[in-house]
């Protein structure tokens, strides 16, 4: 196995450097950001750390020293993994068990404030990853800070993210190619009366065997009507034969995600259900084509919705076409209707072309990365008909 | 393979009428819990739901019917899967991506207060998972039920988790004799070279193929100095000869979790490090006999430190002895040198014995119910030193 690509830590500095001149400009004293176990990407992006049964956040000055903050069980982890080396333990990253921890050492926000910002004041806070920002969080930054003006600055940090670096796309290929053979591993091992988690336990193999290091996000694998479902999760029903079963399987590597998906059967699907399948991935194929470095983003899905339409399987479209991959697999910017944005070059998509009938449904979805008149496919495999057969 | 125990329908709702009228009691006229993607507990105790990229949370009145409150995407995977089937859609609960959702009809906190209480008032509203309680969901409860008091309610809900009913029992014994059997592969199957991540792929092959529905927590495989690090998580290194690694393999069945510790290790290690593990298991099998109902939980605690610290190991204890285990491989109540509460019959532990030296440490951990008298131990293998050797 080749060595998995990773993220230098100089690539993390300099993202650290360039929120720094953002909340300068912004005329912001520092940002909170936070993360979660689930929800991790702004404070992994920043310091690599990836917090496990506690949260965590970075303490991001305009000037001077970022300030990694952990749970009280994980300094040496944090220690060891993280590329921001102060590091303060705080009650409010701790665990929901909410223990007292007698006899270990907690910081407060000002010990936090003092160590980034020394001797210059903070009067204006922002606070970044508030969609998973927690109330312990919210109720320390009110008690221990008092009197600083809090604001929301999402906005400020969100398209940092958006176009990636050589090392991230890299990392995003990679995640692409791990996922495929999970993909190729599930086609040739998925048998009728397999529990969908037995299906699950395949890919889970493959993934940590090719150098995954987890999960892209919750894996797809179930049949029958749940295959309407937007979001699900796999249960212990057994796979069926001549039923759709949805896959939709991604792992991660260095942080970057990816996910792969297509419907899949044993024996053969009713002629309206197969009819579905393939239009479905007639519009994936043709929201490829969309995908390109200049266009408005609210176009993309518009002109998708116009082509359903015209096409006559408008009623059978939920939402989509397309949605922000990175660290999350599913991460901002989405690509909506209501979207007014300019693609950009290496920004990278999920293009995730979901429909829905009666009882059932079925989605196509891989990963790009945008370029100028056109986009780079992070996986060209499984984009047949023939794909989906089973047996 | 026989089919996994579970909860049947009955118990949660026999777990909602428990909760009414513990939120009656208090004063209150409804509770508000909270749920995320990885900490998902509280949630799932009410509903069996388990979001997935978003969140979710669960409407409790005194009197009245409970409400599923949940993200744009997730309403055919809810009414499946829940057994509260008055769902509503919320933006608060979507994913952190924050898309807009043109098209998706979304409620507010009032139309949820109108479904579960009709004409009564909500004046006092109790917050149930405020560890997890995200700023979206804070800021609508304060903008979208203006004049509604909010309090802290985590204190009324924690203690219905904590003694176990004859199902969750079967779930986590089921979700123990899985984690033996990941344990045991991962015994038979690690080499040296191996990475740290494809050692956790065979414990997630087993855990799916055996009956879980997903890991337990965060597996556990790292070596070396990081065997040092009370909370961590595996990396792209090599397991290497001569040096203590570090298992925690944990499997989920319907919602229970488990865990599963020790240190293992190919060809020998160090003369200090070897005492450690021998003395960490003394202390293991020592806190074993130490847990039986009507002790107090700061007893435990207070008589671990002082049996260390008298055999001499005291500057290698960092915290524990014991966890609560239930739907969160580490949920409330701890216990701690701070605690002060009786054991109760079917309250279930992680008897968590963890020691570190200078650059290495080890984790003896087993799941337990208190009984009279004792404790049911949840898996008995792995408790000899016989059981650290790999070659």
């Amino acid at each position: 196995m080749a060595t998995a690509p990773c993220i230098p830590s100089e690539e993390y500095f300099a993202r650290i450097a360039k929120f720094q001149a953002i909340i300068q400009n912004a005329g912001l004293d520092a940002c909170l950001v936070h993360g979660t176990e689930s929800d991790f990407a702004n404070v992994r992006y920043l310091s690599e750390y990836w917090p496990t049964f506690e949260q965590a956040g970075v303490f991001v000055p305009a000037k001077g020293k970022p300030v990694l903050l952990i749970g009280p069980e994980s300094e040496k982890y944090a220690l060891g993994r993280s590329v921001i080396k102060d590091v303060k333990l705080m009650l409010n990253y701790r665990e929901s068990a909410e223990p007292d921890y007698p006899g270990i050492k907690l910081a407060t926000y000002k010990d936090v404030v003092k160590t980034a910002m020394g001797s210059r004041k903070l009067k204006k806070l922002g606070l970044v990853g508030t969609a998973v920002m927690t109330k312990p969080t919210l109720d320390a930054v009110a008690s221990q800070l008092p009197g600083v003006e809090v604001v929301a600055a999402d906005a400020l940090f969100r398209p940092l993210r958006w176009v990636k670096s050589p090392n991230e796309l890299a990392c995003h290929r990679k995640a692409f190619k791990i996922a495929e053979k999970a993909v190729e591993a599930m086609r040739n091992e998925l048998k009728p009366g397999m529990t969908e988690f037995q299906a699950i336990g395949i890919a889970q193999r493959e993934i940590y065997a090719n150098g995954g290091e987890y999960e892209g996000h919750s894996l797809y694998c179930f049949g029958g009507d749940r295959t309407s479902n937007g979001i699900s999760r796999p249960t212990s029903a057994k796979l069926k034969k001549n039923e759709i079963i949805q896959l939709n399987i991604g792992a991660r590597v260095c942080g970057y995600s990816s996910s792969i998906g297509l419907p899949v059967w044993f024996g053969s699907i009713p002629k309206e259900q197969l009819a579905l399948v393939e239009f479905g991935l007639r519009a994936h194929k043709y929201t490829i084509e969309l995908m390109k470095a200049g266009v408005n983003a609210g176009d993309i899905a518009k002109a998708y919705t116009k082509w359903g339409v015209d096409q006559g399987w408008g009623d059978y479209m939920l939402y989509g076409p397309v949605h922000g991959l990175g660290i999350m697999e599913t991460e901002s910017p989405w690509i909506e209707t209501t979207s007014d944005y300019k693609l950009q070059e290496n920004m990278t998509y999920q293009i995730d072309t979901f429909f829905t009938g009666n009882g059932y449904g079925l989605r196509w979805e891989r990963g790009c990365a945008v370029k100028k008149g056109g986009c780079e496919l992070f996986s060209k495999k499984f984009m047949s008909m023939d794909d989906c057969k089973l047996d």
